[in-house]
């Protein structure tokens, strides 16, 4: 069953979370109903070890600059780096207020990110959308899903769309075979849909047999591309719109692969940290363009054929 | 003591509370006081893999395809599915919005289901029910009857019907018989009826002789067949009215009989949903018909003779 | 040091507790300041195996009709089923609201009894006093006297009166002498008088040498007799009037002896449920026509003597 | 360096706190800016095995005969007691409301004191201060500071002085010291005074050479008499007024010499319940008497010397 | 990628937290951009045994006689010292309310440091600054990110900047490299910075090859001499201003390099507690005359050269 063009007026928005993604999705970016996102949320999430690889990358005005000059949808802040750095740039690049967050010393076992802010920040500072980390399957899921459910309430009140960082976490997800398995991530999507999230950011499923073996049937059989995955994935996310994530930095070509095929697969783009900001300013202009083109070319070809995207 | 049929006059509901259980009773579905509701929040309890089996089924536009073409009393949906699908249907099918879930992935030990929305969502949504479920036994149970406490209340205020899916569940439960014992589902009902529920959602309970053996006296040595176990669960549910759940898909004469024999046994009605839509369209509404004809053929037979149904 | 009759008077009450205490002991059942309650919250706290002696019993009108014809002091319901049934004998009984509660299937070592309605509640449908389960001594004591005082201090601001059923519970009571000691009970009708309770119901306390070994000084060497231990626990509950329970059913000589020993202990009435409604209807007005005789004959005696009982 | 004598007028009170202090440090009591008060929470803390000594002291009635007669400063009592007993002494002895409070029957191991009342209670009943129990060290010590941080915040608002029972208690001061340790007192009045109590309740700090060996330095070696000990603990104390606790009954002799002690060592007053009504009548009049002449006899002495007594 | 001077301006801050910081960085202390902070905490976290050195410690007077004389840029107290002994010296010298806080007793592997009093407070006392304690890494750090949000929102709402202190702590920061460790504090300053802290306070990082090799790469075998850790840390910190903790005491000369060296790292200043107050008078203020001219001398060579202080 495949799902035709999903359009803004497909997802029965307030007028205020439809506003703030047209900023997102048309006037903001490469347009045409695609986003591309550059977070820096790693200092938080990884600790300033990220940032060894490009020293200048600790300075948030990097990223700004590289938002700003590459034309990027939005950009992705916790609170304190958008408090202290985004006044200059307010207006120029979207903000993504992300509202929860936790460092990598304690153990996943029972991930759970607690709020570090809320969407009345993100109205206050400007803000076109709030992120949020849904640790899918984790032993603290309940609180998890508690406090993602009064952010859900706290958007729609405020008509700030919601987008869900969906990640499978913890003990009981390795059991089933994994955080990358296809079953958790598609799972983590369909989560996101089913809880209200507007937007949802999900990882590209990996196979690995050995660890499918323990997820339910039919995936501890289903061995699917990059594509297919994802194309498994929009269409679990239903009217739920699919970004990308990058993850740790891997080779231009491998990353092009990658996104020409995520799109492909119907996704709405891309939220690709690392990969950009680890890289000289001239590189990541460079790698921006050329991800740019390619979201581009298959927006446009989504167009004229079977397309989940936005038009 | 046999209840005589139980009418809304007879549940002294509020005003608001019987205009909305009149809609689900009467307005929609088969009518006369009986109710059949198509639930779809399966992509949250289960995850996709429940969609496999008919493609189609992964987008919600299908179930809704379903109830409104089947003229079912009402679809149950998780938020996020309600706020992006049930505009476009707006009065057409009575939507209840199911408010608490959780997915598959942790065990079940101490399961507990966190809220994901509330009564004032439903309230704004339009819809006439509110669905709960409740752990009965877990060893969370006692945050699980306040946050209940908490639902009750509000709905009380706004008049909204609240539908306990009333699941025995835990490693206490197990030490007791099991989930599907009819100690267990009979204290369920009860449960229900005690805590405030206008209506409760059971499954058939089961016999298996080497587990009740753990249950209290006198359900150590007592097997019931299917109606007379409903039966038996219907009066320990007193004034709050019992819907049956479907469980996974079986043969349809199995399920017809199945249907008969829960009808008799004075139930409400049903809530199935993997075995109408696990099906293509025509097989469902196909089953659909069959379905609403054992009801209203039951639900007639009661009206004149003893009855627990509502007339 | 013996008490002189305990009056309304005499217990410093706000208007609205005194009004509602007032019906309770002197417009309804025996009157003459003493109380007979008929409770019917085991479907909650057993499940329904304690209605099969009676099958009668499963239906909440079959306590009301014993009520309202056996003109006891007040019945006493879970929310569920005080909505549900007591509209019909509104003002023919008065309704204590039992407003906390659990099943029996999780163990009872850190026992605890969530809130499963309010005060507001009970103000709304005209109860005319409060029960709820205090565990003293349980792992989760804590907790409980923490809900406990928002409880006392709700009913407090509506001038409703508050009956604590005071159950010592858990595995630190059991290292004491248990549950049934007369340390245990006498310690838990303290904790009533302390906490605010306005009435308190126990059980009668128990001596068992063994177990009494355990107890604390004098404790574990004091072996009273019925009489006798309710009458310290009378002592030990000052100005908070003392309920003794009923239990499971037991013959009937030895349930008017023990009505006879425990009024003569000074205590204001009883709460007995499965005694009463576990018989059929004429056999539950007989032996309510025997307990209140020994009742108010023990209430006379007592005012022309050594007395407790309030006058 | 010695504290010059501390005046109502140096603690830099609020008009309310000041007024209630007054009254217990002039108006009532020994007077001369010294304070005998009166606990009965015993029953609540250890149940009513202390009342077997003397029976009548179950009866409140006792202990507020006491007080009033031998014209102690307050009597302190829990919410149950003060709203059913206080109403007929009202302005005749000062009420110290005791807030907090849990049962001897779980074990200290991670002892917490939940909240039983509250400063607003303590206002409606014309308490001229409360009395909070915190058990400093435990494990729960999280807790207990976030409750305690809301009962002064409260009390800051009211005027209402705040009488902190500083108790180490716990697996983690055993391991230091035990409870009784100078380390443990020392340390537990110094959190009276920066968490913001106006008056502290410590026990006399006890050496035991082995069980010091566990403090920190310079306390693992530090062997001060009981007068040395308090005057420590005084000077930690800070602007904060201590009390003594008195604990389990002991002879008179050794009595008052631990009343000579600790006055000289600059404490403000004494809490001593069972020490005094535990006996008849006459003998708590008479040692009440005999304290009282050493109190004022220190305070008098204090005045033209050396002194950290209120003048 | 080396910051030039950061000031007031840069931070993007509110009227209210910029006129506050003016306070603190200009009107007090050396000025100049530079903050020189006298705490006494200790004896809440430590103790009263940090006082035995210098037994004048105990009072608090004494350090805050050390603060105006020494023209310190502010003095950090506990709710309890600041409402008791603060307002005699109000506006001579600026109060940092330190908002959490726990004792030393209980273990640190899930360290967390409960509030004690809140920004309300602070406001209301006239400070200018919270300072809020954050155990970095510990097990717990989802609590205390949750109790930070809602302390930062706060302060937002009243213009109250907040002084993070940033610990890293507990179990799981031993098993990579430890809480001194380059990793450890470098990441601590950054989690001040993204999750809001205006200020953030740090430990100087120490290099130990063996615990080291437990750090994440290249943390593993990066040996950075003080300077270099600090400018990492600083750095790291963003537009968060960086405060050097002293902790226990140290010779003058191994403490006066320090301060030279953490200055030239670009740091705003200094937090020293017992190096000073541990000493008696005179010498306090011989030490902290040379501490302001090593702070004033390296604030000027930064004005005229490379540098990240306030100007």
């Amino acid at each position: 069953m495949n799902k035709g063009p999903l359009t803004l007026d497909d997802m029965d928005l307030s007028a205020g979370k439809k506003a703030r993604l047209y900023r997102l999705l048309y006037t903001h970016g490469p347009g045409n109903g695609k986003m591309v996102v550059l977070p820096i949320d790693q200092g938080l999430e990884h600790g300033p070890r990220d940032f060894f690889d490009n020293p200048q990358s600790v300075d948030p005005e990097y990223q700004l600059r590289i938002a700003v000059e590459g034309s990027y949808s939005a950009i992705a802040f916790q609170i304190g780096l958008a408090e202290k750095y985004i006044g200059k740039y307010a207006g120029k690049v979207p903000l993504i207020l992300k509202i929860n967050g936790k460092t990598e010393v304690p153990p996943d076992d029972d991930a759970f990110s607690p709020l570090t802010s809320c969407v009345a920040d993100a109205v206050r500072l400007g803000a076109d959308a709030v992120g949020y980390t849904c640790y899918v399957g984790s032993a603290s899921q309940d609180r998890d899903f508690l406090q993602f459910s009064k952010v859900r309430e706290e958007a729609q009140r405020y008509g700030m769309p919601v987008i869900m960082w969906a990640y499978p976490r913890g003990k009981h997800i390795e059991e089933k075979g994994g955080k990358e398995s296809l079953y958790a991530v598609d799972y983590a999507a369909r989560v996101a849909c089913e809880l209200g999230a507007d937007v949802v950011k999900v990882n590209i499923p990996q196979f690995n047999a050995e660890k499918a073996a323990k997820s339910p049937k039919p995936y501890n059989t289903l061995n699917l591309n990059a594509e297919e995955g994802v194309r498994k994935v929009v269409q679990s996310a239903g009217k739920t719109l699919v970004l990308i994530s990058g993850g740790s930095k891997i080779p231009d070509a491998e990353l092009l692969d990658q996104v020409r095929s995520v799109m492909r697969a119907g996704v709405t783009g891309l939220i690709f940290g690392r990969n950009i900001w680890q890289r000289k300013f001239e590189d990541a202009m460079a790698i921006t363009k050329k991800i740019r083109e390619v979201v581009t070319a298959e927006a446009g070809a989504k167009k004229s054929g079977y397309s989940t995207a936005l038009v």
